[in-house]
């Protein structure tokens, strides 16, 4: 394929399809959008965690069991900041630190995120170009009976548990989106949503102005991959977030998320039934194999979006 | 003793004897003042390297081979910084992190680093009065061949190697002595000068205004201890920069820079026949055993101070 692809992830669901995607396009024909309304402060350091699960994923360094964080990674400095009776509800690793310690700096220099993303990928031997959703800060806020909280302090800090009442973007309004992500926008032929939370992950990119707006003007192709497998989730709270947002926690739920745009919705086998409902929304439903365990998997997975985007 | 005392320190020989000091003294009755014109900024952390070894120290944690650094520290943080390309010839563990990471998080927020200094030494249960000699900047910079070098490129980096030509303390003028540094001043009735390097360690508290006035005025006793043995600093380049600068390698060399306010001055044994010429300079010798390698020294001579106040 001569042509261009974006890649828009979240986590790790949405890491595992991108290292797909960098198996089977050069890094010429690759561009990954990362979300970062999960982004937060902790210690004065810039966390990205999206991006550096990203990263870390690409890299081949992140951590086989959690699919975030670094492999084989190490706690002392953390230790070390409960002793001065920091909060460490949110696991830093002493490599993990390296990373957030460096882009805290350049930041501070004044380099934009992407300028930084690219710069620790590069170091890290990632070839592919993986870029921030915005280099302004947009911050999603979950409403909760608890009050409201920031995603990690949700996701991490109370384990997903408060229901969830409403989410919302903040900073998205006065965001740009960044440079590069503009440019595949324009650019790409084939626009690739990764199996990822459509709130918490897609949702801030979709939220940025003009994004939704240059997804439906624009030629490429667009295919989406659920996140959501029979009534739950691959991984993470996005079945419990839907239902509790009062969305219909199936495949379909996910497709009407993306309705305005989409063309293929790509779901597992055991969702075949579900097909037509995505059919009604004008989406055409592609069925595969979608839970991606081993790296052939998501090289499958990868071949098979690309392939849609040939079709 | 009833009265109070401010030890004067900077780095390892100096926090040797504050060792020492602290076993003898209760905590109402000790304030150790720490140069902080070795402060510098590494990967966009505040690193206060007399301070820290000073709070390690007396906290029971530094590195016994090296007297700085804490002990069985790891070092996975500054390996992936290195991998992303930051300089990292500065040695900085990964709990040692977790202390720079702290201090710079807290001076942020608006604490001052007296405020953050106290915070971090209750944490590791340092009870004795720890205080940096200024709240603001100061900078010593060494004058050499190869340029300015701050402290730390200097002496870390360059390994001390450089000709010493010319030291400046930058900031001192605009800079006021802590708030426990002026308070102490006014009410010790001992003042001990701990056996540091007289210009990289003392030089730049002696240069913050008010300081040596009050040091002339103040009727407390004023101690002396030398860090110089025989023809050479028991530890660091204190006898090379001496020798550069055109000053006299001996005890006698710092005395001189202490003729101003000293009363007695403690010199090693085997610098017994100097006693006279110290007496020249208006200084009561005093000769002791003050090479201190194990916790009984530190206390010998720490008594021996305290007597000499008393006396």
């Amino acid at each position: 394929m001569a042509g261009k692809t974006l890649a828009i992830a979240g986590g790790v669901g949405g890491a595992k399809l991108a290292l797909g995607l960098t198996r089977v396009l050069s890094s010429e024909h690759l561009v990954i959008c990362v979300n970062t309304g999960d982004d937060d402060c902790f210690h004065g350091l810039h966390v990205s965690p999206d991006l550096d699960t990203m990263m870390y994923t690409l890299a081949g360094l992140s951590d086989p069991q959690f699919g975030w964080g670094l492999k084989d990674d190490t706690f002392t400095a953390l230790t070390m900041l409960k002793q001065y009776g920091a909060d460490t509800w949110f696991n830093l690793g002493d490599r993990d630190l390296g990373t957030h310690i460096r882009r805290t700096q350049l930041l501070g220099r004044g380099a934009t995120l992407s300028q930084v993303t690219l710069e620790l990928c590069k170091s890290l031997g990632v070839e592919h170009k993986v870029i921030p959703m915005s280099d302004d800060p947009v911050r999603t806020v979950i409403g909760t009976p608890n009050g409201d909280l920031s995603m990690q302090e949700y996701f991490v800090h109370q384990g997903a548990e408060p229901v969830v009442q409403s989410i919302r973007y903040d900073g998205a309004q006065a965001a740009k989106p960044s440079p590069g992500l503009e440019l595949a926008l324009n650019d790409a032929d084939l626009i690739v949503f990764c199996p990822s939370n459509p709130f918490l992950s897609m949702g801030p990119i979709l939220a940025l102005p003009g994004v939704l707006d240059a997804l439906k003007k624009s030629s490429a192709r667009k295919v989406a991959v659920s996140p959501i497998v029979g009534g739950d989730a691959v991984k993470g709270p996005a079945g419990k977030i839907m239902s509790e947002l009062g969305q219909e926690v199936s495949c379909v739920g996910v497709a009407n998320q993306y309705r305005d745009f989409c063309d293929y919705f790509v779901i597992d086998g055991q969702d075949s039934h579900l097909g037509p409902r995505i059919e009604d929304l004008g989406i055409k439903p592609v069925v595969d194999s979608i839970i991606m365990q081993t790296e052939s998997d998501k090289i499958a997975l990868g071949q098979s979006v690309i392939a849609l985007g040939n079709r």
